[in-house]
């Protein structure tokens, strides 16, 4: 079969493996979509990454049940199925508690993650083996659809329900960067509350995108903070999604930021911000939590493709083929993909 | 009336002002307790304070009703109470939601706080006016004790209210900082969990303090956060609370957090620690919340009272009269006061 | 001014009475609109209410600032405003938690409630007193449509809160009676959550007007728990509403529930359900909390009005002249009202 | 191996049987501890037990892994563990969750439960396989004690965290019926809250065992409700625990309950309370959701075990023999064990 693998750190190609085999408890999967995303981006061109060298790409999975493992109850072939991207323990008290993103054994500062496409063989290939206990059915979803959902989608969902308790109706919520996840958080805030959404980002094209979410939308600048403080009658917002992460990004969350807030940095371009222990001259307010989120559970992977299925999230995607995977990273990197890149091996 | 009055910057005085007369919805209180506390240490000492010439310190009151101004029903002369010191607006949607903490209007980016002893005057004094909102009954505790709770004690309760649901059985909780606030924070923990309590601190005699509640007790090094992993078999502590907030605490709790915990950040000596949107080689794990939480609510304040009146909570206080207020705060500023000082404006 | 004041036991007249003036602390409200309620007919009828004779009916009431009592900061003549029907004592522990709707002094096992149009003058006249702290602005909202949304969607809005983390993507929520309570549930369901909606009622007028926000729509019989059960893969609702409140919709929504899930019985016709303590034939399934909410809090109120202003809830009204207000409850009596009655007393 | 088994509806005894082999998934326990409940008289006695004949009973089960079957990773032999009584599906949304005990395809409505001792073959025995993902790791903590916890500190501790947001200090928790649950239950308040705690028993012998643990202590009679509610200036208890499940006790609890408090019903002895959707001299106040919860989760055993282990819970025991079964059996029928009965199949 055909795959996209990183051969060495840099050299990124489309080449002939084998196919593989299924282990106790994994299913073999027919890749029907895989979404290229911008970490993707990171891996082929950064050269200390944690990504070994062979490993193939891809780590938003859909596809068909071609083969199962021994031990995998509940599955047939032919089942169509997403990919949760966290392949945990299934044993500590985080996966006991239904938080596999929090594994206390994969990922975090001791352990590797298990990551299809990072540092296991992931999707952009005709097939791939994953673990039975990381898949979700989709029913008849669209695959290119569903791909993108478990990361495009899932990250924002969890960020958004890690400080929900804060969007209530009235409350203005405040997304920073308009791209793909940032465009899915603005769904899944207009489906799942009755806050004020307001949209800022640089780029006109997104601005355009965002109008049938967002209530307000800004474009960047000195004066944003303040425009959002005077939406709010000097209050700030409640909740702030930073899908960027530079240092203007994180600095502008802060200064918006309300008392007793939210900030969630999804975008990690490397930013940093001062956390000061210090009442004076803070920018950021008291009582403002500031995080950065990691994926998300396997039950909020249902619930988004439950969205999806219901119509409440419609991920814009645009599909290539598996043989136009480098066109396709070189399109993403230019900043030329609007929604999400996902390639279709099997057409 | 005596009082300890900031007549200028850098100028502490114990002097004799009039005795205040309550306003419409005030109470006039005979004070009986007021703690003293690094704030007022801060105050005296700094250029550049936001308290004003002329008021007289103190935020931590306790005091019995010796006049009503007009339209406060339900309180009689005689009546023992301690002072919430947030004196909040009362009507903005923080307040109606009982996080005055959080008033839209008193405190937070835009406005000043109203605070006892900081913006307004205080309890270090023969007599003081305060909002009858913010009294609440004592009862027959010890007002010497009940004074230092409503910021020793609310603070730090505050603060582990913000991440309770972190504290179950078995889990781990860091305490950096046995001082005043510190050993209250030690046993509200006692009080209201059964998650393992790990107390830090350079001080022997602060470690000594905290044998009665704390299951381990670390005296700060380089290898304290790696301590702190060995115990909890390389996960880290769930909740972290930081007491002190140097460079050196904060970076030491966001090594010795675990992945999905929180930091609270009470102490306020002005360090600061760099918040990274980045993935690789970050010191704070993915889904940490880090946070300077901020006094706390009335009903906190009800709270911690309770648990002083049921024997949960026993501060550590050492009593000092009006007239010994300059002396008090000299021996805190030296760090030669174990727990809270607190000054007897009666005897 | 005219008035529709309870004379005795089952007279209710549209009167004349004397303008009330407004005391410290209240305002005098020029009523701009008075929603009508079954509660209404029930007094209307009732031969052991327990509202006095010569009370003026009305408890969800928009108006204008006509007068203002003494110590009433921040209010000017002429501002409009609803008002939260839960006049509520402001200083108990479950009023300074923002919980007015279970003060510890108003309702309740031992004290009435202070209800306008109940145990106090309300708004089914030109002019009525109520208290500052109840009020809320409105803006520009249409009076009719905010007057219905201080009981007609507070109470739902209050009954969801109450179980909204069940309320997850793919979840089932069902709602049993759809009149002016239910449409309004079902309009902040679809707002607020991307749960799955079954509507239930047996009018196929109510159910035509719920086709824009309810998912599936049933007629009660008796297979109707097993409808839902099959629509639910054999797990039922996670949450039930029950805006009827009969012995047979009660006995419907214990057969439909999920394990673990939530009944929520806002209407009160009487009915009776053995709550067993028993494992063996017991039709309510383990781990299902079962509840009679009571209205909501006054920052429900305010976010209810939000997604009113925002175009989220659109309530159905039919207005109605002040001296037609007999007429308008013998319609509603009737069954012949679709959405909400509302009086307006200044045309 | 002996073991304790129902060979036919009200026939129980000691027999011999083959030692079970472990198939892939399971482990083989040595049964150290076998803890006997209520639940087993219940079995022994009934006519229509779910029960299938030749079943051997125990629920409550610490042992020490003696084999392996295929594919259980993480375990060995020599082992000391405990056995989670919910054997769950793994796979559905409720074990995704981590709420095993209200798992869609075990228990409910449509599906028996998966529990040992009731469906499957249980602890009172030499050996018992059961599924690896049931079982906990205990340490050096006493066998007695560890089985004992499996549901009689499970339970309440399930029950008690589903309402923990009530129990703030100050608050108070009533706990009907003061057994093995019900102490057990005193145990955990006093761990996890410091809200004052009024324990009720006819017995005087269990009130005196309470004493350590509650803060009043009552014999019900027709004014117990009314204590409650003098105890708490007329506002009732926030929670009330009904480990007993009469007609009476749970209407004593209908009574004594707080506006917007929580009833909990563990104990099922086939009482019923007529819950009315009426406001007009109903006995449960608004706002009181009540509900019979189910066992516990997985984390929840890891919790209470770690309570154990550092001293908060301190289950009081007394061992039998196997052989001395239906003897211990008799004596707790009779009412005659403090605390929890115990079998020690090993010695």
């Amino acid at each position: 079969m055909q795959a996209v693998r990183l051969c060495a750190p840099g050299d990124l190609r489309v080449t002939d493996v084998t196919r593989p085999r299924p282990d106790a408890g994994e299913v073999l999967l027919k890749v029907l979509a895989a979404g290229i995303c911008q970490t993707d981006v990171h891996i082929r061109r950064a050269t200390d990454s944690r990504t070994p060298d062979g490993t193939i790409l891809g780590h938003e999975i859909a596809g068909e049940i071609a083969g199962l493992g021994a031990g995998v109850p509940g599955w047939s072939v032919g089942d169509r199925v997403v990919v949760h991207p966290c392949w945990a323990c299934g044993t500590c008290r985080a996966c006991r508690a239904g938080r596999e993103n929090e594994c206390h054994r994969t990922g975090g500062r001791k352990h590797p993650p298990a990551t299809p496409g990072v540092t296991r063989n992931g999707g952009m290939a005709g097939y791939v083996t994953v673990p039975a206990s990381a898949i979700f059915d989709i029913g008849d979803l669209d695959p290119a659809v569903a791909a993108t959902l478990t990361d495009a989608a899932l990250t924002p969902y969890r960020a958004i329900m890690s400080c929900r308790e804060l969007l209530a109706p009235g409350a203005t919520v405040a997304v920073i960067g308009l791209g793909g996840l940032g465009l899915m958080a603005l769904q899944i805030l207009r489906a799942l509350s009755a806050a004020r959404i307001v949209g800022i980002d640089r780029s006109e094209a997104a601005v355009e995108l965002a109008r049938d979410w967002a209530d307000v939308l800004l474009i960047p600048g000195a004066g944003t903070a303040n425009e959002v403080e005077a939406l709010t009658a000097d209050h700030g917002a409640e909740v702030v999604l930073d899908f960027v992460g530079t240092d203007a990004t994180l600095d502008m969350a802060a200064r918006m930021v309300a008392r007793g807030g939210a900030i969630r940095v999804v975008g990690l371009s490397g930013g940093s911000l001062s956390f000061l222990a210090r009442s004076a001259n803070n920018p950021l307010p008291r009582g403002v939590t500031i995080m950065c989120p990691y994926s998300g559970t396997y039950n909020d992977l249902a619930e988004v493709i439950a969205m999806a299925r219901s119509g409440a999230l419609r991920p814009i995607v645009r599909t290539f083929a598996l043989s136009e995977a480098l066109e396709a990273l070189d399109l993403l990197e230019a900043g030329e993909i609007r929604g999400r890149a996902v390639l279709l091996p099997h057409g």
